[in-house]
């Protein structure tokens, strides 16, 4: 327990049916920059190392159970009976748990560490509050439960069907996120009511109880309402999306990388650029990028998995994927792939080239179309490629194959032997000559083309 | 006739010379989500059934003929002399017509059926209005001639030039489309005048006729201004363009599919796709893609007159092209090209290839760079591969050309002749070995460029 | 002297160390639209035609000698002590000029040529102010300094800070920009003090000396805030470069060029298409590229030092290299680079081609997969392909090499000797054939793969 003198439990809600989604994955497995929306919400979680996780699962849970592998308990809510009676389904999985409870959701997955930090703290002020909700002010406040608060304490939560004009008027709207004592939590839960036209028991009715007990409830406000944007959809999904690029493509500006078009580069959560990197129009990242100091990635690039040493001049049509490990001064080309391969340092494969599972040594040049063939159909196998070999264009290096330092392999070759240092190896048919031939084939199939529209 | 007792024509007009296109091509052939304008507004037309369909032409009547293919009469306005003389012309072509008719545009081509139905159903009212126009509310009204109403009936159309400053306030504006009877359109428009600055003759003077003879005239207001807006310029073919991507792109979300960015998918009008689908940054969707559930199209692909089965992979950078069909599981990767041809179930082409005019059989795998040779300079030829046959990378099939099931080709190999069940086909020549040479052939050739620099 | 009767000198400041950046590059290096930002400023400042033209680097200094290359007389501040020590120290490089200096900075580079036109023509004004300055109104004025003015006469300049409420108030901001006669300006200089928090000389100044001498000083006030904006940062670069882009693909659609998602395309500063040029979404202009009338450039192209002809199809897929020369309805394809070499007239290369130093003769096609080999490892050579020849797919053309007129080269076949006019030149290995084989093949990899598992 690193964060404060108080165990932290964590509730994630995730037992809703996501109808909106239209998917057979489950909401918060949806990725958002490459990476589920609940690992976003878990990674936040795991700032403030709390000493319990439970994830309320419902429809879905077995893919929920496979996501988390052991990283949470699992609570079932079934029925669901609203947010209230979700909260409820944890309490066996915190049995003997003491300490400060987060209730947070699944499905609002960028609520920061400082902001849940900020409820603890404020559950721990001199009043000492039964419930901390976290509320927001949205431009539009819409049909959000209202907060009625004053100077940080509530007077009352209320539902916006049920609120008066004044309440609507109020832009202070509740996040669904609260902090309590689990003591106060679990006890407070046992007193909701489902006496609702929905039959549902409300989580924000706990608040109403403790204050009509006469203990304060507080409310934080956060300061980005994006923070607590649900995720109920596709479309909601992309916004997410959007946002969360927008930072980092800013983040990535302000670290000294050239951006020509930021709106056109998608990140993954864990892409890492260097210095005086630039990156043209048109670029993805998958996850697991590092590209160091001063490298170039054209227009229309593609990488995942992969490390770009610094110098290196990547695409424009570039596919890196995992493995592709690009040293220093090294040049990938347009419609060339690279997946677990060094390309040494200044080495080249600038056009139409597949180097998979290889190592190719520094400075060696691959010319254009050529083809490790890795796979034989049942197994892999390494091409090793020595420094400064010349690979002639259009050749195949038929994997187990080593070709050594200095050697040249003559343009349309298909190598299946080991190649020595400083060898030439010529893999070439018989040039066939026939004079005339074209030129009676050409008569030949004009006549048959003439016929076949006659 | 099935959508009302009255029979219905319709008038489009399309005789302008669109001079600020600075196009060639006749300005409602521009298309928009690969569709022309002119066809769009057709098939919403379509959706009511009308009995008889002029277009009335003047510049590049040619181009209009060739692509309406006698789908619509034509009549010719020449000179043109406005738009009341634009419809003055269908008169001919609607000879002994009586009925409704409805005046549309063919650079106005997003008038939805439901509005088109709006202006019939109101001619029809208990008040039995002479004319019915079409009236929108923009933001901001411009030099658009107003439309002086009270309760939907029209006191006075007035052009912008002569509107009195009472009269531009009115932000209710003519989008130019009406609804008449036939009989009451052509009397009205014969008797409207060209006395005013241009010498023209326009269409808005009708309804002031009628009001004149103390005859009601109607105003329907469309909610979606943009339905109205006319396309006169690239720019505003672009904005057009961007308008019908956004709400597709919102209904695509709705259904179902993700876009991890909406806004760099591009549709065509007639795209189909799953649910669970997800479409990476950067696709482009030409006519005729039919995309089954749970298929993800990476990053950077590009299909057009395609169908792609349930659970396939395609990209990132593939490009499929009509007739190409990819089966269930089928996967089609990194710069590789599909046309007219199937990939059977879990067939693999994952890297360099192109597979044109062929059928590859379930479970097949093309190696890295395989090309299927379907063309001889005059006709096109068949590859047909077999199931689980292996395709040696860097491979060349010469059509026509069999492989069998289970068989497989060398790497490397040329192919021209068929290959049997289970055998293997290997066209590779012996390997040259020559040891040393590449070292003195490096020597020599490091003396020369030195030479040459010095 | 085109412009004016009186002799012009541009300073150019450029000697701040671009903190925000981020970058061992020189701020004013960075380029937009593919040319860095002071190129842009000395191309507006040359259609003024200046007698000298004086850079007053800094930090940097070896770079922007060597991107001036002579073209402009350096000056060295260091260190640096505000702006208006910086415009001081071009005094010595303008010894001997009596005429008009006009001060400018490397980091403010879309100044127009029609502004400084303004600003020279109010320095000749009747009332003959001792410095004209360039002020803007920008949306919201921040932290600029601000400019008290009436009619366009100056009452003074004051910094921000030092700004009353009133002051502050007024929305006219001091771009930085400023004209005066050369004597005027450098005994003005003269005069500026450095007692302020900063301890710096502030150009800004020496209005407020003028002023106090009882000399008239004038604001010329730009309507495009715009052009006055400074790029400090990437994310002001980004900015700029989108503002950029944005005019210019307006320019595009006003000029006859479809942009079907102009947001999309990336242009560069001497980007020309011609009319009726389709460009369809992501497509990548470098420099240098001419593009002819009823050119369609397909999704996903890269073009740069390129010349298009008329009619030709350009992509999907298409990469384009300097010296590519694309003629009348000649067709490039997807996966296919050109560089260094023309396509004759309606000359092919749809798919997985690298042309490279090379010239294809009207009519050839060449297949799938060709390459033509122009590289030994230490030079290139080329391959010349004759009228109407046909190569087929999967070819290495190892150069230097001719293809004769009306040639075929089978497909797979790597040539490297010359190929007669009409002839057929075949080079492939005899076919083996192993029955069963793959049969025994596929038994044996089935037991090992299952051994490796069990």
């Amino acid at each position: 327990m690193t964060e404060a003198s108080h165990p932290l439990a964590i509730i994630v809600l995730a037992a809703g049916k996501g109808t909106r989604m239209k998917s057979d994955t489950h909401k918060v497995l949806h990725p958002i920059a490459g990476r589920p929306m609940l690992e976003h919400l878990l990674a936040s979680v795991g700032e403030l190392s709390p000493e319990r996780q439970v994830v309320v699962a419902g429809h879905g849970r077995d893919q929920l159970e496979k996501a988390l592998a052991g990283r949470a308990a699992m609570a079932l809510q079934e029925p669901q009976l609203g947010t209230a009676h979700a909260v409820q389904q944890a309490e066996g999985a915190l049995a003997g748990f003491e300490g400060d409870v987060l209730v947070l959701y699944g499905d609002v997955p960028f609520v920061s560490a400082d902001t849940m930090r900020a409820m603890i703290g404020r559950l721990h002020g001199a009043d000492q509050p039964a419930v901390v909700v976290l509320g927001f002010e949205p431009d539009d406040a819409l049909a959000y439960g209202r907060i009625i608060a004053k100077d940080g304490a509530i007077a009352k939560m209320v539902e916006f069907k049920d609120a008066s004009a004044e309440e609507r008027a109020c832009r202070l709207c509740n996040s669904g996120l609260m902090a309590a004592r689990a003591s106060d939590l679990f006890a407070l839960l046992a007193r909701v009511g489902n006496d609702n036209a929905q039959g549902e028991y409300y989580l924000p009715d706990i608040v109403n109880i403790a204050l009509a007990d006469g203990r304060p409830c507080a409310v934080v406000v956060t300061a980005d309402a994006d923070e607590v944007a649900g995720i109920n959809s596709r479309a909601e999904l992309a916004e997410a999306e959007g946002r969360w690029q927008k930072r980092r493509r800013l983040q990535a500006m302000d670290d000294g990388v050239t951006l020509v078009a930021p709106e056109t580069v998608w990140f993954s959560w864990d892409t890492k650029l260097g210095r005086d990197v630039v990156v043209e129009p048109n670029v993805v990242f998958g996850p697991g990028v590092e590209v160091a100091d001063h490298v170039t990635i054209h227009a229309f690039s593609h990488l995942a998995g992969a490390k770009v040493a610094s110098q290196a001049d990547i695409g424009p049509y570039a596919r890196l994927r995992p493995g592709a490990d690009i040293r220093e001064k090294a040049r990938v080309g347009n419609f060339v792939e690279i997946k677990n391969a060094v390309m040494g340092v200044g080495a080249k494969a600038n056009h139409l080239t597949y180097v998979g599972d290889a190592q190719v040594g520094a400075g060696a040049n691959l010319g254009a179309g050529t083809i490790t063939c890795n796979y034989d159909g049942y197994f892999k196998h390494k091409t090793i490629i020595g420094e400064r070999a010349f690979i002639g264009s259009n050749s195949a290096l038929i994997a187990p194959v080593k070709i050594g330092a200095d050697a040249i392999v003559a343009a349309g070759s298909a190598v299946s032997r080991d190649v020595g240092d400083g060898e030439l190896r010529l893999v070439r048919a018989e040039q066939l000559v026939k004079p005339g031939w074209a030129d009676q084939f050409h008569d030949i199939m004009r006549r048959r083309k003439a016929e076949k529209k006659g």
